[in-house]
């Protein structure tokens, strides 16, 4: 077998690398966990008529096939494809177990996804997803649209002290959006949307072309709709200024009123609990047509060009079995991208790829019992620890260790002795007390260059 | 959309299935970093020429196709399917970062595998499996073939707690057998071991007639063949009745003693280390044809019935590129099946299905920040705190909290109160000091019953 190359858009990691990623993950888990929300894990495959109900994103669906289906077998069966976001799924899973499940219903789902994208983009195909949503029965009160991003807010804050950047959460919402088109004589909400999208790719010039060009907007309109785009701030002087703008062109709407109270709230809430976090930004439009109100991006400060590492926003209805719908609001972090960029960067390192904080020499090959007895010792007081291949001379063996980043050398004998090999200080110990330093019982990540 | 129905074959959890679940992975983990084995995680797909090489599971693999590939692009794209195990992508791995890893590598990996069976044997099609493996660049000394079982004993004995089963693992000699068989003059070795491998299931007669009618033995080789997989023991005493069963069959051959004595050191061992774990029993044959060594399979004492829930072996090439060749041994868990089982037998249960341990009741939502910030004092604490959904009367915020399992209650008010709502006791609080007790911070998984 000839030594493999790899796959194109589907990344792997290191053993160093994955400590990193393992990190992130729990940082992540931790902060879902205390807020309350319950983790599930949803099947990797969905029925394919599923994936493609939002037209969207279907393009980019793998379909599976059993390679040994028997002929005509597998009409009777459902095609299936690997999901390619965690709301799709989540959806079903809300419908499938709606009797078993308690109301307000918050999650966080951590997985992986697929999308079957060109091969020469240099995107991933597969990449890791941490979903946080609350769904509930019939109704949801705004004020998960403002928790939500703040929980997200603080998961990601909680990866400052391994040198990821600030973050900046961009909202906006729907309400507006559509309340300010509708009010300026704009109709097809979604054409609109789908043009300021490009805003940051092919600047206003060209999206106000675009608009003129293919969804039927006159030149003032078109105006308006990138005066609209250019408004951020991070209070709720924004509102005021959206207002003002609407009065100017005679284009307020109910439904910008209301999209305006509900952007409010959220600007003053987040101000209150993460200044400077959250940012109205009017010109953030989401592409995918089932947000109904406030919306959601995130950006690494100092990396915008990476693009929104977090977003998501709320939708009236995540699914519906004619009984109930399910209303909800929820953010997903793209864990891969982040990982990748951090690594790639540069910005995190781990202390070691292993877990091994002692390497156990082995004098010679019959005493190997005495240095596996050392090693249960310790595993025993919860010391992650190891035991040298073979008897090889000490030196060896302590390069053994040193080429793993294992930080210390026990040896056995009449007086056990334990050596950091970093310091080359050997002190006498003993297995069933001794303990390394805090900092040093378990790989850790940290800012690059620490 | 109607009520969606599961997938035969994809397991899901509930959240509380899900706390077990995760528990399970994490005290799995646990024991694996203790001994110092680096966790990896491989993409999900591998191309299918490398997932075809093994004949045997051929039939089981899961093709992927790109639902809107162009006509002609995958004609240059390698064709790609779902791992059906961990072995496969560990093998790709170890070769294509060969240069950057330092051997023995010591690695675990707990991932979802997914094999494409027929629907209607109830079998899974998608499950979680937690492998450890050893590898070697070149050679790889023996006694790793007598710690390995070990470490999955401790990893599965930690599960004791919870009322996991205790284990035993049945282990064999590809050499005791292949030695055994030659030395009779069957030198079909694969073929034997196939039909010894039925005996669990068709009894002794039927494999002697197996025996027999296809891999033409004599009646008294396939009796023999019988007697040696008859003989099983905890200690030394086994490897002696081997003996004198080839010696009455004049069948001594060099490899069947070069097994023995593989076998003896790792009954020896791990009767001094492990008392009672591991035992030696002459009918476990393993299907797979790459095992070299000792076979291992793991059974839950009184759910025999189950089959092996954890197994594996030495394999003298896992990989090879040419200029090295990587020998291993490892093995792996079925973590689905061993959790559905856990499950569905009533064996184990979460004491809550959320996170959750205090849930701050809303007064009336002009207020709703004062919980709020109750709440952020307590996860600041580490205490994992929701907030009540809507400010309803007291009555029926208890009632959120009792539904989801969680145990205390919050009131914030000039002077605050909490409420075990399963004693009813009452007590003033402060939202910066109070915690609960340690066995209500976090759901926990116990023995059902308790």
């Amino acid at each position: 077998m000839a030594r493999p190359t790899p796959l194109s858009g589907f990344p792997e990691w290191l053993p160093d690398g994955r400590v990193v990623e393992q990190h992130v993950l729990e940082a992540l888990r931790r902060t879902f966990e205390l807020h309350g929300f319950a983790g599930i894990e949803t099947r990797a495959v969905e029925p394919l008529d599923q994936l493609l109900r939002k037209g969207e994103t279907s393009k980019e669906v793998y379909v599976l096939r059993r390679l040994q289906a028997e002929e005509g077998e597998d009409a009777s069966e459902k095609q299936l494809g690997l999901h390619f976001d965690l709301t799709v799924p989540f959806a079903r899973y809300v419908l499938e177990n709606a009797g078993r499940l308690a109301f307000p219903f918050k999650r966080y789902q951590i997985q992986k996804v697929w999308r079957g994208e060109r091969p020469q983009e240099g995107r991933f195909r597969e990449f890791v997803q941490a979903d946080i949503d609350v769904v509930g029965a019939g109704e949801l009160p705004y004020h998960y649209e403002v928790e939500l991003p703040l929980v997200m807010a603080e998961a990601l804050g909680s990866l400052r002290a391994i040198g990821v950047p600030e973050v900046r959460i961009l909202v906006n919402n729907r309400k507006v959006a559509e309340g300010f088109y509708r009010g300026l004589g704009l109709d097809d909400v979604e054409g609109v949307l789908r043009q300021v999208d490009k805003l940051d790719k092919i600047g206003p010039d060209a999206v106000a072309e675009l608009l003129v060009a293919e969804q039927g907007a006159t030149p003032e309109q078109a105006k308006a709709c990138l005066e609209l785009a250019a408004i951020s701030g991070t209070d709720a002087s924004v509102v005021e200024q959206v207002r003002a703008l609407a009065a100017s062109y005679d284009a307020v709407t109910d439904l910008l009123e209301t999209g305006l109270g509900e952007l409010r709230a959220l600007v003053e809430a987040a101000a209150r609990r993460a200044p400077g976090v959250v940012v109205a930004d009017l010109k953030i439009a989401r592409g995918l047509d089932y947000y109904t109100g406030s919306v959601y991006e995130t950006v690494l400060v100092g990396h915008e060009q990476l693009g929104s590492i977090c977003s998501g926003g709320r939708y009236d209805t995540l699914a519906s079995d004619g009984k109930n719908t399910y209303p909800g609001v929820g953010l997903s972090i793209g864990v891969s991208r982040l990982v990748s960029r951090l690594l790639s960067a540069g910005l995190v390192t781990a202390t070691r790829g292993v877990p091994t904080a002692v390497l156990v020499a082995v004098t010679d090959e019959e005493t190997r019992e005495a240095s596996d007895a050392v090693a249960a010792a310790l595993r025993a007081r919860g010391v992650p620890a190891d035991v040298a291949p073979t008897a090889a001379k000490f030196g060896k063996q302590i390069k053994y260790a040193d080429r793993r980043g294992i930080p210390f050398v026990w040896f056995p004998g009449e007086q056990d002795q334990v050596k950091d090999i970093r310091s080359g200080d050997q002190v006498d110990a003993d297995a069933t007390t001794w303990e390394p330093p805090a900092a040093d019982l378990w790989p850790r990540v940290v800012p690059a260059g620490e």
